[in-house]
């Protein structure tokens, strides 16, 4: 299906998370209808969707009706379970697609991949047990990070080992899952880079950010990233990169280190990204209007940046905050409508417009 | 109560139509949930919204389960009816109040409360028979506008009278409604402000937009406007002073007339306004945000214009664009997800960003 889609059709979107409530937003804006999956019956999403299904994703009636209510499915999260997919591809097409999918889901897949790519990674070894990883940390000496290959966000299921005797301990810590023992990167700072691909092949890269994390969770994003204009083409030349090679549908976003002679590419994943929430606030059309214009066959938006801006997470307790940050005039704030409150949990982000767009970004490169 | 709603709280919006739909999101990027009330099960805020009321203005049940449900109410049109309100007071405070509904209902009162501030506005008479029609035209002359007191918007309800002998068909158009004769005033062109009162007291004003009706519908508002920057300070002056006197609490849309020499009050909505849709893509805060903080008890946002935008509104079948202005990557579009079609309807509109705010703005003036 190559022709848009078109006024009022429907967009199904599978997890029901921020994401899903700022791309069923993005999505009505556009004048679709928003229909949400996702088994919690207090999903953020829901607070602002044309329609709901509240079901888990091995319910194979409820799958199967919201396919067949749907013209097109997209996703928020990675780890959408396969026979969930294998059912709806049958019925609607989904977008991004599966490759993606699959690839990103493993650490090793998704390096190996990138490494197809010619693209740059940390030295990484794949780790089943206390022999392999013996042999990896051989390989790649230490500083290391033992990650497990599957189900990894926000800093969880990753182990540091900073020398060779923090092996057992770490290989404790992944519970028997597969791993992949990753070299420890030296690197100046962290940026990231949202790119969209549309139907028609059409690729448009939003200028990339500065990431800040903290226990493994991002906690600010700054654009303009603190590089020079050299970086800045090669970073998006990284990200087109692989959006080309995946033939893929949608946004994505690519997380990359950046050490004193090169780029390094972390991870990347198949879906609207933390790193990109700037956009809202510094663009015409942001990363979740984008996706959705690129899953509906849409000609791509304009990512030009022409704000200055700091994206700050607002995680757990920082919501405390909140009737603070509502003093403040200069604030733009996104709430998700999460009702509880724990450690860890991304409850909204803040945009501060820190002035217009200075240095003069690059024009949102765009190939079609 | 004034302490600012806490986060989750739920706001009730009278009217389902695009305004209500733009305020629902909003509020959801707040944190809030939205509650529509609307008597049409398709009414556009309902996909958007995380509770949805279908029922008529005169369905006290309903209406007083809707008045239990939510913490604050507020409405997207005028013409609510009075019992409606009369319920609703006895449960929820009803933001803006009643009295700028009153005012803005009838617009013999309305110009009478605008005298009473000092501010100019067209020579007007009411009219409620054919007698009192002739002495209005004695009175004012001719060219004038016959209108409806009440219930007029979007250009009905309205007949020019370009000499005298027009008068018994421009009185025949009024269908026995209680009328006002307005003088015709010679402007240049017509502007509108919006403007925002917080709970607090605290004022804050977009820059002012030109305004383009074709056929009494608007159809483009452009900012900047066309003026000078004392007409631009005493545009402000003037909304200022209205919601000043009415110790309003939200957004409110001033239309004016700017004269060779003057400025005079067109009408004033208790709402927010189609001519402050640009706020979406020129400044930090649009005007629902900001109508929402303002009525949830929050500190005004920026209005502050940091772009020069045009908005275009899509009417009836010019929604038939919609494929071209998806293929444009300039344009913004905000579509109303409405199904059917119908001359003269408001399908949705476009906002392009033709730069960064040139000349500088104005600093939003702000009052505390």
């Amino acid at each position: 299906m190559l022709d848009p889609l078109p006024r009022g059709a429907s967009i199904g979107i599978l997890g029901g998370g921020q994401l899903g409530r700022m791309l069923s937003v993005a999505g009505a804006r556009l004048g679709f209808r928003s229909h949400v999956y996702d088994p919690d019956p207090h999903a953020p999403a829901g607070h602002v969707a044309a329609f709901v299904t509240t079901a888990g994703y091995d319910d194979t009636a409820a799958l199967e009706a919201f396919g067949r209510s749907v013209d097109v499915v997209t996703y928020e999260f990675e780890n959408i379970p396969t026979s969930a997919l294998d059912l709806l591809e049958t019925l609607v097409p989904i977008r991004p697609g599966r490759e993606p999918l699959r690839i990103s889901q493993d650490r090793i897949t998704e390096k190996d991949f990138l490494g197809s790519l010619d693209l740059a990674v940390a030295p990484y070894a794949r780790v089943d047990d206390a022999s392999s990883l013996e042999s990896a940390i051989a390989a790649i000496g230490t500083p290391a990070i033992l990650k497990t290959r599957r189900f990894g966000y926000d800093g969880k299921g990753q182990a540091h080992i900073a020398q060779r005797n923090d092996a057992s301990n770490a290989l404790h810590a992944m519970s028997g899952a597969p791993a992949i023992l990753e070299g420890f990167v030296d690197f100046d700072l962290e940026i990231s880079v949202i790119v969209a691909r549309g139907l028609s092949g059409a690729i448009s890269c939003y200028d990339p950010g500065e990431n800040l994390h903290l226990d493994g969770i991002l906690r600010t994003t700054t654009v303009p990233a603190a590089i020079d204009d050299g970086q800045r083409v090669a970073a998006r030349a990284v990200a087109t990169r692989i959006v080309d090679a995946l033939k893929y549908v949608g946004v994505l976003g690519v997380e990359l280190f950046v050490t004193a002679d090169d780029l390094l590419v972390n991870e990347f994943a198949p879906r609207v990204h933390n790193s990109g929430h700037w956009t809202q606030n510094g663009c015409a059309i942001d990363q979740f209007e984008q996706h959705v214009r690129a899953i509906s066959g849409w000609t791509l938006g304009d990512g030009t940046r022409h704000n200055n801006v700091v994206m700050d997470n607002l995680i757990g307790s920082d919501v405390d905050r909140l009737p603070d940050l509502a003093r403040s005039a200069e604030a733009s704030l996104h709430m998700y409508g999460k009702s509880e409150v724990s450690p860890g949990r991304k409850m909204g982000h803040v945009n501060r417009v820190t002035g217009p767009a200075s240095p003069a970004p690059l024009a949102a490169p765009r190939f079609s």
